[in-house]
């Protein structure tokens, strides 16, 4: 029995006919798993929405109208998972209210390439911020008695050829990255289902690996929730099931109902996996009918909770001479048609029937001394004219600031596709450029859910706020932010590179024929381009506000199998706002090549002017390991790791260095390791030259295989291919032999790691 | 009967006891064949040297004294194949004379990381110049009578874990980079061997992949001679057999012999592959036989041919003001200890006994006024001292031009390990600055067989002549070009990186965990860099000589399956020298990314001062081509390719459009097809919606499987999956019936490719 199923749910899986259990392993219409009534076994909906509910209506005619809220992509900026619960909660809470059962969200795919399509639906390029916001969503999501699914398990970091691609990705990459987000999310929320991909890893697809469905998630992590299909990933249902796929979904009106008892009659097909499979959808069920009941849904609530994660969700990049905020007293010029009507989400199954964002000139009118307003470009984003920019010159040449709104077009983001460029559309380049040369100063607000170039007019802008896509409450978000009603506290969740072919992935993504081979291995994101040292326009984790925080006395003590990290922040300027410490750790030397650094914590506190505050964060033992693909464990590399504490990836401003054993992994030598393998080896190198003197007492042996020059060239032969030239003498029995006694030896020395770099 | 094979081998084959054929396939010692005399059966000798003649003393107390020519890393910047022919020729009457019957080179991997420990013995990172080079090497050897064994086939692109590494790479970058240059030489030169390489291509020893070994090497391509094992590459030597590995070496005293004939025995290896091995080898020392005797050896001739390589070699990348040719009077400080003991060749297996090459001080005190000295470094390259600093600054201030010889030190760049950094020591960035400071000019000599960074000094310094490792005629040569006795004509076989970090194969060379995964694809060197648009120091194919050309009346012919691509070229300025015209293609857009440009041919021609001359340049259809995988096939996008005409892949002075019509491959739809490929069919996609308005007048069906918003969100579902969805209507008779007779239909109109971008 899995530890949330009832003892019902086992004895009603038991017992009915295999025809209805199986039946139960796949939907019963589009959203809904199937009910059978007179067991008592309840159908469970299902409903779509990662910024809000995303619930069809009845009949397929749109979907009911939701708050809609920032989408996570805007939300993962605020680096803050308490307002991601908050969020979170409100649309469980109105889903609950809805009549859903299950929200198929958090997405939480990590942004391998910033064209990836999806981007706007997901947190992070890092996977630990993205593990702490997507924990947080689910938490938010159950605690309104709704099921979260976290989604796509895994590797799914590209819309292109989707439903059939492989990710080549190595197993370092996964456990370390796109693994080790979900594995923090399951063990930490307890997700009720888990959504398993359409995408193809290392040519199986996701919902046909029993490795991945079964030992991965079920044996290491615990899990004990249901697996769901994204809708149609199933390929082989048979398959599918064996691997540890619960759920079917959509309905395929009995077709794969009828092939899972063909198989199991057949014996294909073991019958108590099909049990089981069905043991766990009837304890969905009983969750469902266990939980309290919905709360009342507060309208007015969610729509000021939808303006302050709006607020939160916004980066402040660039904010030159003060820019902004902008005087109370301002003539302000608003440029863009985007300010009219401002993009709030982006496209797909998602998608939020949400009330209209009204416009951000209106918004900004009554803070400021005057607004006027231009549209530079035509609704659609992509055209514009001479007249539309003559009229924005004017506009902005008769201000004190110009705030230019730019964007993508809709269409540029969207669930089934990736993006082509991370460029905006030219006609705003343009735009920006000729406002850049005739306003005073210039502000430029970005309105878009994946990242976009700020090249090259970037230098000429006194200030550049991220708006990301930032649901119905984004105009008095942003209005709020300029004036400075509020400071700017978000910090980038995903690196601005300066070129997309800077982008670690930029050669390999999206891939061709079938496959997306992840040559970048662990570095995505800011691993690659800290790794690189290539220059960004803005690092992962940068963001400004209205002052500016130092930080002092940073400290590392160990707690349990981690650390606490502490410093303390002051406020040195004249604004109240929020500062986001961050703390990197870098290893050191190791076997293989890891990021220079890797976010290992985040804590946030809210500071007075001139107010000094302490901040702890939290270090799992995680945080300083990587995943050694020979040993098949976690390991950690002795020597002195530094733990910095930034306020961005590039900007650490104090570090403390934690001396750290390694971990020793068992791995025993054999016939195949290397020459240099055995002479490194702390017990069995001495063994072994010791036998070999024993056997040849000429020493012809033993020096050969010890001659530095003679090492340098045939060190990295597999022992056993040196058995003839060392006139037999290296003998597979005493390769064995040797290998076994030092494995068995119990004085084995330090903690030093001893196999070479390769 | 193979092509080469006589009737006798075969007969000879066919009737040895089987113990006799076995013990054909692996070496009598370290470099010999076994010799069956009783059969008329000889050993073949065999020696390593791809610069020169490595051959072992018989007691392995050195190697035989041999002429050292310039490495084939700087052989290849002559961008000459007559120059490399003339060479190998010389080297193979001198492996002749010493009484070899083959010679273990030419090395033809191409140049992935400019890390690679053992880039100097190979030419390029690209395959066309690799293969127009190693073709010609092949010839040159053959011709003397001595075998060509060419390696290390294949994609043994690194030394770090060279033994058991797997190159994980697609097959589209194996064919048009990684294999393409060997099928070239094998097709165009027909080298007596082939050397299987140590490591593993997708998870499998190259010297057990029947599909390498047999299916391209021999059934593709026609390959009729000897596949030889790289030393103590063979990890088990019956799946070698299979996969068709003739040649194990070096002997195993006997040991694999035996394995193999119990294998026979056995029934799990067929003995006709056996004879068919021992016929190959046994047919290869028919063709020791049966060449024509030894030409004599005529030292001072090579010793000449060795200055004139190394001249051709150096590549002059820089000359600001006209820095060089050195005046006749000028009052010259050469500096760095490396002009005293020039390093010439790299180090490895292939290292040649050569004869001192003399100092660059010596070689260029008569041809100008006064040449001052310090060493500014110790021998070893790497170590500097104040006093040694303050010596080289005071000769440099005291001359009209300081001349700084730098490069890598020996153990820098060797067979066995890999490169870990593109920097020169850094006593020598030292010495570069205090010295270019200093000087009223400044000239930088780099030696080295592999790319150096020329970062941060180069902007600083008023010419740079990169020297390779150009062997023992390397003082005489450089004295010669720095003079203008002659003027430089090299040409970069290899981009020159402003950072290591912006090469393509960065972020995944050398790999981790026994795995190299070539994520850039073919995106290797300037396909990278050119395709990324990034700022490199030099661009491959660059090159500064004397005088200046220009490019005219480009113009571009059909010429059976190719092209004919013909310019005129003048020389514009003073002095007579070589230009080197490169073609270079750009493919239309095409389904799958490919590089912007790639070198698609190249001519060199001589030009007296003011004098103009014809360049025509044969273009193979291969050139525009690319390997499609789904098809498993060659195919041509069809659109406008344009042939430009170029002194660099950067610096193109003419194009010329040409119109090629698409290679259809031969692609039939399958139920795993996606709706989008069905529907994008130019016959399928209309029949299979004729067919499902007939199952279902109602037309929804065909309604939802066009609708735009659908296609959108399911257009990659593979179609099968959608058989539900649509009521069935789809099922997988349909489907089959439908593409089968979508493929026979005749009428398939024009050469449009119709795939869908993936």
């Amino acid at each position: 029995m899995s530890a949330n199923a009832s003892a019902s749910a086992e004895a009603l899986s038991a017992e009915l006919p295999l025809e209805d259990a199986a039946s139960l392993l796949s939907g019963a219409d589009f959203a809904s798993t199937k009910a059978l009534p007179e067991r008592g076994i309840r159908a469970v909906m299902m409903t779509d929405g990662s910024n809000g509910v995303a619930m069809n209506l009845p009949d397929w005619s749109g979907k009911i109208p939701a708050t809609c809220f920032p989408t996570s992509s805007a939300l993962a900026s605020s680096w803050d998972p308490e307002l991601v619960e908050r969020v979170a909660r409100a649309i469980g809470d109105e889903a609950r209210a809805a009549g859903a059962d299950v929200l198929l969200s958090p997405g939480m795919n990590l942004k391998r390439s910033p064209l990836g399509g999806r981007n706007f639906e997901y947190y992070s390029e890092d996977p630990l911020l993205t593990a702490r916001l997507a924990t947080a969503f689910v938490r938010g999501v159950q605690d309104a008695g709704v099921g979260a699914c976290v989604k796509h398990f895994v590797a799914n970091n590209q819309e292109t050829d989707r439903m059939r691609v492989s990710a080549e990705v190595s197993e370092r990459a996964l456990r370390e990255l796109y693994l080790a987000a979900f594995e923090a999310v399951v063990t930490e929320a307890k997700p009720w289902l888990v959504m398993a991909s359409y995408n193809r890893v290392n040519g199986s697809y996701v919902s046909e690996d029993r490795r991945l469905l079964t030992g991965v998630l079920r044996e290491e992590w615990g899990f004990d929730g249901v697996v769901v299909s994204d809708w149609g990933a199933v390929e082989d249902r048979v398959r599918a099931v064996s691997a540890g796929l619960d759920l079917e979904m959509p309905s395929t009106s009995g077709a794969s109902d009828a092939q899972i008892v063909e198989a199991v009659r057949a014996g294909v097909l073991d019958e108590s996996v099909v049990r089981r499979s069905a043991e766990r959808i009837i304890a969905l069920g009983e969750r469902v009918v266990a939980r309290a009941d919905a709360r009342p849904v507060d309208r007015e609530r969610a729509a000021a909770l939808a303006v302050e994660a709006a607020r939160k969700a916004a980066v402040l990049v660039r904010n030159e001479h003060e820019t902004l905020p902008l005087g109370g007293a301002a003539r302000v010029g608003v440029i863009g048609a985007l300010a009219d009507e401002p993009r709030i989400q982006g496209a797909g199954s998602a998608g939020v029937n949400a009330p209209a964002a009204g416009s951000i000139v209106e918004a900004l009118r009554p803070l400021v001394g005057t607004v006027d307003h231009a549209p530079g470009y035509l609704p659609d984003a992509v055209t514009t004219s001479d007249e539309l920019l003559a009229e924005a010159v004017r506009v902005a040449a008769a201000s004190d600031v110009a705030v230019v709104i730019v964007g993508l077009p809709e269409t540029a983001e969207s669930e089934g596709y990736d993006r082509t460029t991370m460029d905006l559309p030219e006609a705003q380049v343009r735009l920006i450029s000729r406002v850049a040369l005739a306003a005073p100063s210039t502000v430029v607000v970005v309105i878009a859910g994946g990242v976009v170039s700020l090249e090259p007019w970037r230098p000429y802008v006194d200030a550049i706020l991220l708006a990301g896509l930032a649901g119905q409450g984004v105009s008095d978000a942003l209005a709020g932010l300029l004036v400075g009603a509020v400071a700017p506290s978000g910090r980038l969740a995903e690196t601005v590179p300066l070129a997309l072919s800077d982008s670690p992935s930029y050669l390999s993504f999206p891939g061709e024929a079938g496959r997306s081979v992840y040559g970048e291995g662990v570095f995505v994101g800011y691993r690659g381009h800290d790794s690189a040292g290539s220059p960004v326009a803005y690092p992962f984790g940068h963001g400004l506000t209205y002052t500016t925080f130092e930080f002092d006395d940073a400290d590392v003590t160990p707690d349990g199998s981690g650390w606490v990290a502490s410093t303390t922040v002051r406020n040195t300027g004249t604004r109240a706002a929020r500062a986001v410490v961050q703390v990197y750790v870098s290893p050191p030397e190791s076997q293989v090549r890891r990021p220079v650094r890797t976010l290992a914590g985040f804590a946030a506190i809210e500071l007075e002017p001139g107010a000094s505050g302490s901040v702890s964060v939290r270090v799992d033992r995680r945080s300083i390991e990587r995943w050694d693909e020979a040993a098949g464990q976690w390991v950690a590399d002795g020597g002195t790791h530094v733990f910095a504490f930034g306020a961005s990836s590039r900007d650490l401003r104090q570090s403390v260095a934690v001396e750290i054993d390694a971990t020793e992994p068992d791995l025993p030598l054999t016939p195949h390791s290397t020459l240099v393998e055995w002479l490194d080896h702390p017990i069995a190198g001495a063994m072994l030259l010791d036998e070999l003197r024993a056997a040849d007492p000429t020493g012809a042996t033993v020096g050969m295989l010890t001659n530095p020059t003679a090492v340098l060239m045939i060190g990295g032969l597999p022992i056993h291919r040196l058995a003839v030239d060392a006139g037999n003498a290296l003998s597979e029995e005493l390769l064995l032999r040797v290998s076994a006694a030092a494995a068995g030896s119990q004085d084995r020395p330090g903690t030093a790691s001893t196999r070479p770099t390769s």
